[in-house]
């Protein structure tokens, strides 16, 4: 160890850096665990034509920390594509970021000081549970069902914080559409009600909609955001239509609060070579039909995977079907030790993430979480049948 | 106003979010504000032939958040790179961040907990000033000469808070070559002299060698890294070599350091599809030969700024010849009040940036700054001319 003695760190530094799924490099091993688009699905000849052109083009301005002119078509489009969602916000209310996650981590550094609580939903994304405790935040989960985020419980809690006179959050964090990890969606009431709520108590909604675009069934609702937009943080990514290496999400919030963003946003723009050359994509390519080929590619995975768990679990597990995004949350009828069956699933050629990553109580509650994006059908294949195997092994070693 | 009422943001949010230059978009407007390389010489063509080959050739791997193979191209590339600087890291011990700004930022996240202090040089680097301030530290700034960094007083202080058993830094803060905005460079006997008041007290050293590569005199010092790589975080940047657009940089540490930083960069990796751009372009072309026309062409804009300033300030202005980086700072003789100076100019036509943006007490201290790479020689005698024509006005309005 080289660290220095005697020699106090960050206090919110965490001792386990591992989050999600395990690396495993062998040639016919099944990734389940990585939240990743299909590479079949990336458009690289539209993508390597945009960078050359932008380059050659704009790239005396894209090069510099400033940006070129790509920068505010970039803007321009998410504003306009998030109408779709009754998202009325001009691109002086749109701040492009690292991606999502580089938007949660900023709202968690702008809106909270040590000690301050910050509300998530149980279960709910790691990332985003790591980047509030780096900021200090103290964490309290609330239950979800197959309606997502139970808000009833949210007011519950609120009235009695104020009856007491505690203190309120400073932000709850909320998955609203496909759910990570566990697919479900908000229902329109509870929008409308958790907005009410957020304006009644007078603090933040992080709104994370990273996955909204990739809708395969059911009908699109409204954003919190569109309910009560000076107090909603809504943040989208391009990480999941058009690819994660390109690193560029948004942050979508009133003006003055987004001054505030900039502070910690290191430069006058995030990524701008990055950011021409997605804006020569976007202008230079349909991007609905696209978005339908990767909406029709997913929808199909997602439907084989389902399949293969009926087929392979049959009564021994229970999901909710995801009406989109990435990713389907299994829970055991009997209890099972998931580390365990994560263990055993990775020695039989398949990665998934036990449920304990998701929970800020550290336990399983006997769920595990599947991707059904990055595979193709007949990795899918491999992978539900192998962890059937690392399944029925365990079961047999229990002696159930 | 849309912030919300009776609401405590982050409590080390700054009031001002406008740092360094004034954007001025008017044609003939001249730019010695920004420390902008110049636009002229960004291989365009050659990047843009990088991007599309890597984008078809290891798109699949590089536009997923993990990246391609580039990434540890472009570390092993940066572990050679720094031999020259009697730096020995292995590419386990280099880890890529967006710039040389989220090196600093992550350092002081890492680090400091709130009140903590952190010493930096006098003056120094804004961004940097801002970053340890939003981190919640506390900073105190220690005299430069001709010679970098004064290291006595350092050593001085750090004898008097152990007499008085008081706290140390957590960390300092220090430019050894090409000082941004000085540009003077730290000598030799300094560098070990802080090395070793970092070992014997048990503290950080951050080492901000951003400009590093573009160095036109004298002869290559060894890092300060080099004689304490246990209590140095060393940090450079493609920035100022290939363009900042591409906003890649990198940290130096020891690992088990760096496993703390993992924590903060919010995906396995920085930007992996410009990582694999440019380690196409690293790979596909000759470096020194490309580097060697940097040099050339800064070193004659830097001797033209010089000759500029000489002749239409004379003896009114004292400076350092800097023998690297981007930045020549001039201090003026008699008394003048800058800011007036600085608004003056803007008006004339040359943006320059006032000494009170490096200096934690907010006081001028009778200095600009002046950046000579961005602007071609035609742009520079047009700068300095206004500039001198504003200095020459406020000089009459003063009555001197």
């Amino acid at each position: 160890m080289s660290l220095l003695l005697n020699y106090t760190y960050n206090q919110n530094l965490q001792q386990s850096v591992t989050l999600g799924g395990v690396k495993n490099l062998k040639e016919d091993h099944v990734h389940l665990s990585y939240g990743f688009p299909n590479s079949d699905l990336f458009p690289l000849s539209e993508l390597a034509e945009a960078a050359a052109t932008s380059t050659l083009t704009n790239g005396r301005n894209s090069l510099h920390y400033s940006g070129g002119s790509g920068t505010a078509v970039v803007r321009q489009w998410i504003s306009n594509r998030l109408e779709k969602r009754n998202i009325q916000a001009s691109p002086q209310e749109i701040v492009v970021t690292a991606g999502a996650g580089q938007a949660i981590d900023v709202t968690a550094r702008v809106l909270v000081n040590q000690g301050d609580e910050v509300w998530i939903e149980n279960p709910s994304f790691f990332g985003a549970i790591r980047s509030f405790e780096l900021a200090g935040a103290t964490l309290k989960a609330f239950d979800t069902d197959d309606n997502g985020l139970v808000v009833s419980e949210v007011e519950r809690e609120l009235e009695e914080r104020v009856k007491k006179q505690k203190t309120l959050p400073k932000f709850i964090y909320v998955m609203p559409n496909f759910h990570n990890p566990t697919g479900v969606t908000l229902t329109l009431e509870r929008r409308k009600q958790l907005a009410a709520l957020a304006k009644k108590y007078g603090f933040y909604i992080l709104e994370d909609d990273a996955y909204a675009e990739l809708q395969y069934a059911g009908e699109t609702l409204p954003a919190i955001y569109s309910f009560a937009p000076n107090h909603v943080i809504y943040t989208g990514t391009f990480s999941k239509i058009i690819a994660p290496g390109i690193r560029l999400g948004w942050v979508v919030a009133n003006a003055d609060l987004l001054s505030y963003y900039s502070q910690f946003l290191l430069g006058s723009q995030t990524n701008p070579y990055t950011q021409e050359i997605i804006a020569y994509f976007l202008q230079d390519n349909e991007f609905e039909p696209y978005l339908q080929k990767l909406i029709a590619a997913y929808s199909r995975q997602l439907e084989f995977m389902i399949e293969r768990i009926d087929e392979e679990f049959g009564d021994a597990v229970t999901y909710t079907r995801p009406s989109g995004g990435f990713f389907i949350t299994i829970t055991f009828k009997v209890p099972i030790e998931i580390n365990k069956l994560v263990e055993k699933a990775e020695f039989e050629g398949v990665s998934i993430v036990g449920g304990a990553a998701f929970y800020i109580d550290q336990q399983s509650h006997q769920k595990v979480r599947l991707c059904f994006t990055y595979s193709n059908e007949a990795a899918i294949e491999k992978g539900i049948s192998r962890l059937a195997k690392a399944y029925n092994r365990l079961k047999e070693t229990v002696s159930i």
